[in-house]
């Protein structure tokens, strides 16, 4: 292995963007859509920064770019759904990143829970949430949301979760585990 | 597959932490394990709640609970430093996950970098930050950490990371894409 690529901290703002980028691509994150309607139809967006903050109250957090379609309207919502999804998903998580498409034109996909939030039937599991609290970092938003209903397979130990990783979609299963 | 367990907002708080806590063993996370030393020592701990919120400014996040042995520290820490790991540095997750020991007993696994934060020398990649904002949340508190250095191995992308999920963990490689 060769000595490390290290950047220094010359410039006054810290880590270019690129530099930025190019130290996260080394780090994994499961992958989740996120749904909601404000009053103005549905919008769905994939993220790979869902994590929980808090079992006691059940808070989980995730962030949003203003530069995100979805965002006016996940960011108006009073209530979200949180797709955990599994590499049976992909199709799902292709959907929630493609710009400029409809993202609900398929309407045998999705449907409504009882409460009225949009979500995606196939989806592995999910959460929904109120949200409780948003913290605007730069151009994008930490969204805090507290959990009050899930859904969750009775085969859940089976599942084999949706990955990113350097701008490559895994899956983890038996193969990937470590012993 | 049986019909789902489905979890219902019946309580008024929401879900359960054991309810939460099920729901979230159904969405995977990088690992990373961040230090830092507020002027009493150095400490470490590992996270599965790294994410990027911004390229520009370059921030991330993590969430640290209350009960963290390291909290006090890592909170009041000015920098701190996250590395992101993989499979090969799984010693360097478990030490900062084991509760109860110095994790900084063995000398030979870490050092200071020049601006005096401690760090583990093995590990795959790291950033360098300035904490600049924090969110309380339940009994955790997210930090967001501007980031100001970075060391990225020139061989980057061969890396296998290590992602935790449902308690057990896994490696990311060629075997685990999807296509």
């Amino acid at each position: 292995m060769n000595a490390p690529h290290r950047i220094e901290d010359s410039v006054s703002g810290g880590l270019t963007p690129d530099e930025f980028k190019a130290a996260f691509r080394q780090h994994a994150a499961g992958i989740a859509v996120i749904t909601g309607d404000a009053g103005n139809g549905p919008v769905a967006m994939t993220a790979s920064s869902v994590f929980s903050v808090s079992a006691e109250p059940p808070v989980l957090v995730f962030s949003i770019s203003d530069a995100s379609s979805a965002a006016p309207t996940l960011l108006a919502a009073e209530t979200l759904v949180v797709h955990m999804l599994t590499a049976e998903n992909l199709d799902l998580a292709i959907l929630g990143a493609t710009s400029g498409i409809d993202r609900f034109q398929d309407t045998s996909i999705w449907a409504r829970l009882p409460s009225g939030e949009p979500y995606f039937t196939a989806a592995h599991a999910w959460l929904r949430g109120r949200v409780v609290d948003q913290m605007q970092i730069g151009n994008s938003t930490v969204v805090a949301v507290h959990a009050l209903e899930a859904s969750i397979p009775n085969d859940a130990g089976d599942s084999q979760p949706l990955v990113y990783h350097n701008r490559t979609w895994h899956k983890l299963s038996g193969n990937s585990k470590i012993h």
